[in-house]
């Protein structure tokens, strides 16, 4: 990995790594595709936690959520990190990190935010769009053969049944739960207040740190700053994570 | 193929596949398609059953499903990599894993899903338009000579008799009843289990692994973690198989 | 043609060739199409038929069906080459094997379908859409000066008549009695049992393979092992013929 | 002329030429257009008859048909090599051969078709479209400033009158007349048997073999065994003739 | 100019040219454009008029016509043609040679038509489209501030006065008279039947040919073997003059 | 510039220029356009005037007008030319040569129309779009907020004020008169006759030959021979002079 | 910057700078767009009114007019070169002078205009579309969270209120006086007087000579002669600064 | 950074910085965007702010504002600026510099705008568009299935409740009131004044002078010449930092 000296500093070096856009594992490859690829983050996240030299990690998150399985992972390695390594992660929160955004940071040792990052978003949802009245007023009809009822459960061209309605609700709030627990757990707040916070409502910066959903306010300079004061490391090398760009890739993949 | 190596480790060797897309076999051979190509899947899966230094397998899955030919060929190129090579196949099931995913999972060593995976919609579908009423509406009709009645059984232009919806269901029901034997088979699970769970709904990797359809819950990592737990591999080496892509066969077959 | 080795073996030889596509003679010659080609297809069948190193063809169909005239000059070949050459032709059915593709595999000496393979479809149709009242409501008309009555008589801007689709049956009819010929002569069934299994009806192959349309159930794998050990030819090698690619046409062409 | 070996042989030697699409004299000279060339083709046709080495010709047809002009000059050209060069010359039928196609076939010693190839439609036509409704709602009209009445005899914005009519028609039947002798002395058949069959209808190949306008059926390889036959030439040589494309000649252009 | 010899032969030469499409002077100077060139043309003719190899001329046509100033251009340099090198002109009609393409053949030694050339079409025509309903409809108008009352005699968004129609009939109808004399001088016919045939309607070649408009009936080869006969010009040579395209000007534009 | 010799000479020498399009002045100075470039033409023009070798000058022109600034900076070279250098000038018509086209040949010492050119159109035009009413029935408006009333005055979404109209009438009325006067100074004409035939209307060549706007009927060699008659300039040399493309320009402004 | 020489001299300089286009600051730096650049516009203006080569200037102005605050700026170099550089800049008007391009000239130490150059169009003026009512048919609405009641005044989607028309008039107002002030200065003129000019109207450069906006009526060439006799700088050189072009930049751009 | 020298001097040196366009943090890292990168500002600013040769920074706004966390990162590095390192920083307003460009320019040392800058516009805004009726009338709708009753509060189709209104306007009022406190401070104006002005409408830069928004009238070189005014810094440079283009990046990239 390329690493951009931000802060020269001496002793000390903390990582960062920047998360921007949608977390989505998007199956297409696409050689040119410059947004976020969830499995180059998870793999430069891994290695940053196992890097000797890195001594503490900020995340800095601009995102407005993405899949729970694609959020979970990159919690579930940021724990690891935490735990195996015993490095302290901060999340330093950009104009948006909402839904998902806020699920990776759940864990963080600090969550910094900006007064007016837009946060919150707490919670799932699925949709579908539904176009039967439009087919039957164009006189357009799908005939479906199917083995099983609920096999075109997500059919755009019928209107959904109770009993459809029932098996995606139960679904959803599955993995709501999971939702709150790793609110619960990553920090350390009642399962009755995390559920109140997160009816699905946006908050400013400002108040989810009147809430507790964020620890402190500030921008990235500022999180670089509380990590050197909460441990004592005065004058910290600070660094940032590059990805090799896709077109690097596919330079290296013609030279073989 | 090229490899790359995930984990490093001494003595045994996991090898990994990943299968990102729709399991469909197009035959248009297009030079810069970069999506799932099953021929090349299904040589890559035969190579890796046969490679002496491979111990056991785990295949990574993001896919809506897709054809079921072509989900019988992997299941059946796993079943004789099972049989003949005497080696261990998991699967790991990534954000989306449903039906003709699940057909390839289901004879598995291990299914492990995360709790959040999107799994089920077990069982088969067919799907046509029908513009008829519209092409009226319009003054458009189509002069239709043919030698038998059902000669134009799918046709957009006609509504569907009961005797072809018939002939339909026939074929799907057939269909099902080979998905619901693999499970059957695959699962060690009674059938009406699993025409029970098999009625097409989706269910959460949670709710799979409390029915039974899904052995564990974790992550790509917990899935690698499992095997050498499983099979008393301490600190084995794991390597992902890559295909080349389009563009170096392009070239390699301008080099000739 | 570059063959690519697909089992390794000694002694005999399997060729194997792939039809992927709709079976037609486009006149358009385009340098990149790499669709199916028609007189590219036909020479490399006749090739392998006359090649004195090969024991046995495989052909490996993918195909919706296609032209008559098509579809018929490549069962031609097949029963030639099982004629003049004296070698077994198998069919191995991929996930479509419909109308013209079935008439391709009516001589095969063995033909094995997948369970799931969609096949059947026997049979002849002509379509012709008619815009006629749509031209009406916009006030459009088209203005015919023309030597005989019939000389329009797939217009798409006037009704059909009873005469014109009397005339058009007749021919449909003649080449379904010609498709119902090929059936009988190269499955050894009666008239009547075609006439009725062939009246346009798709299958699934166990619904062929109970009906007699199809000998065998299995992949391609399964069919290389059918011929090896019908005709005790163990070990034997399988090669597929692949075409030059227009790409390399192309610059073969610039290299004159 | 680039020369194909089709069939290897000894002693004679048969000339194949290929005409697929419309005959048309497109004025366009487009470098790209791969298309029916109707100065090249006629020009290879011509090569070919006076050819020493050539004995005889076999024409490979696969069109709908095209101009008259275009049809006769193709016609007369075969006369002449029929005629100067005493070389006979066969028309093999692809899927299609039908109007402008027969007008070609129609002095060939032999024409032979497959049984479900598409001919006839023996006729002229000549269609116009007009929107003067259209034009008339829209509220659009067009200032036609002329000197003769029939001056915009074919205009799309005004009815058609029955003079009008008349004096198409007379073109029409002109045109018809040169067609229908045109058969008569080819195919030595009575004129009335020649109107009564050129009604513009179209005729499978089997239909045109039973009333005369077509003399065998057969593919492409029968064609060339019948005059091998014919004409007592065992094992002649079959080379076909390829026009150098455009991009060739382009190429060609570049380099003076 | 390049020269391809089409007949070999010795002692005389016929020069040929072609002339396919729309006889208008664009003056948009395309690179790529290579339809008809009018400047490049009359160049080119005027060439083999004063090329003293050459003892004949013989244009061949395929246009639907074009403008008057075009049209009587190159029928100014066949006529200078004749009088001043005294060198026969002859016109061979390919499919169509209607209106200026007559224009241009009027003043020939000898008219050669092909029985189905579509010819005649004799006379001027003005159209202007009008949407000034259309534009009412819509609630769009056009304000027009102009110095005289037809300074926009020829709007599309008012509605043509009777003024306006007779200013631009007399236009079209010296037009006409010009044509009409063209004719009469170049055929030798007498006013009044030259205006009787030169209403308007089309001819097919031998209407014609029966009419007078036309000499002979026949093809091109049939033209140049009149010209050698009416001559005494026993086998004679006979070459196609090209003109340079497009794309060699462009090259030689940057090769200086 | 570059000359092209169209007409071989000794002694004197005529330089001819080309006029294709219409005359703007647009301010997009695109690499790629080729069409007419007021600067260049202007440079042109004046280069030839000053030119001591050039004895007489025809413009060919063929435009259908264009900005009145424009045409009369060119008019204005012309009579630069003819006073200072004391050459003279001809023009001549080709198929279009109205409205601003006119108003440059005025001062020519001779006017040379084909009898069908279209010339006359004498007279200036303002016109602008007005879609207040389908603005209105769409529910779309424009809040205008401006400094002085007629600030929009050719505002396509309110109607036109009478007082508007006068402003811009007079405007036109000015520039006409301006046009008037360059016509009975250049053709020596009473101010009535140039009102008279100056309404706007179009005329042919023939009939400008007889209202007195053109001099005389002939085409493009009449008039190089007119000049050398009214001269006595016998077997003067014509040039063409031609203007470098775009294209020189981009690779000489690349080369420096 | 480059300099074409126009006419040679000796002695004094006179150097043109050619402004065409609308003039506006586009934030976008787009490398091909070849349009007016106001940031290289007013360097070379400021680097013409520093070179002491240079003894005066003429600004040649093609533009509807443009932004006001780039319009000033533009004529505050313009007043900086007359005070410290003591060098006379005259304006050449071209087709179209209007608007911000009068703002331009309005202190430039004579105005040439031709007769028919359009110039006026005095004021400013502020236009915003609303949809609202087509908005409402459609059934789409916006819902607008805002802090001050103003913070969306030029929304689309809602009536503007009087105090918002009141708050915009305002501003144009403003900067009217300052236009208005402007001339004041620049023309010598009483302020009534150019407030009764400048009230939107257009005017032809004739009529803007009668009222006073205008010094002189000429071209290009007259602007110069004009300058060199009012300064009597006989044979002046005069010469033409052009940018370098976006396209050489590009390239300088890479060379570094 | 490359360093362009647009005064020269001696002495102090005076950096000038450019922003153009919405001061927005797109997360799509496009190699050929050249508009606003808010990354690459920030560092630049930061490094002026630092280098020790640098005495006083002057901002070129051009800008109708952005996102409120990135116009407070930069307003928060230029307080940094002036309390770290003790310089003076002006703002230059150009046409625009409007919301998020008040934001910024707030804690300038001065604030210099044209008399014509449009500013002000002091506030935030949230919008979203609501399809609902739309989607009703086309009968299209949505299927949401959810775990909170906010989660969707931003829906595009449904209406918003007033409980969501209220969520948001809290958010929306939250960073308002850190807006009128950074006015508060920087311009050291009390808060009823610094709401008074601020409640969302425009300005022109000389209201914005009188209300006290802005300090001085004057454009960019009025700004240079009043910082070295107020500091003493007579004959200072004045260098403008360039950040080094995408396409220079890219190179870079590659020569890795």
């Amino acid at each position: 990995y390329q690493q951009e000296v931000i802060e020269k500093g001496s002793g000390h070096k903390i990582a960062t790594l920047q998360l921007n856009g949608t977390i989505q594992n998007t199956s297409q490859s696409s050689l040119l595709n410059e947004g976020y690829n969830h499995d180059r983050f998870l793999k430069k996240l891994e290695h940053v936690g196992e890097d000797q030299s890195v001594d503490g990690i900020i995340l800095r998150l601009n995102t407005p959520g993405g899949g729970v399985v694609e959020s979970d992972e990159i919690h579930d390695e940021i724990v690891e990190i935490q735990e195996d390594h015993d490095k302290p992660v901060y999340v330093s929160m950009g104009n948006t990190t909402a839904s998902g955004g806020y699920y990776i940071s759940a864990s963080a040792d600090k969550i910094v935010a900006h007064p007016a990052t837009l946060t919150g978003s707490i919670g799932v949802i699925m949709q579908s769009i539904n176009v039967s009245e439009l087919a039957d007023d164009l006189g357009v009809n799908v005939n479906t053969i199917k083995s099983g009822k609920y096999k075109d459960i997500m059919s755009e061209t019928r209107k959904m049944t109770d009993d459809e309605r029932d098996i995606l609700q139960s679904m959803v709030d599955d993995m709501y739960d999971d939702f709150v627990q790793v609110i619960v757990d990553g920090r350390d707040m009642s399962e009755s207040k995390v559920r109140d916070l997160g009816d699905g409502r946006v908050y400013t910066g400002e108040q989810a740190a009147d809430n507790g959903l964020v620890d402190e306010l500030g921008d990235f300079d500022d999180t670089t700053a509380m990590m050197e004061d909460d441990y004592d490391w005065s004058n910290a090398q600070v660094v940032k994570y590059k990805s090799n760009t896709g077109v690097n890739n596919m330079l290296g993949g013609w030279a073989q």
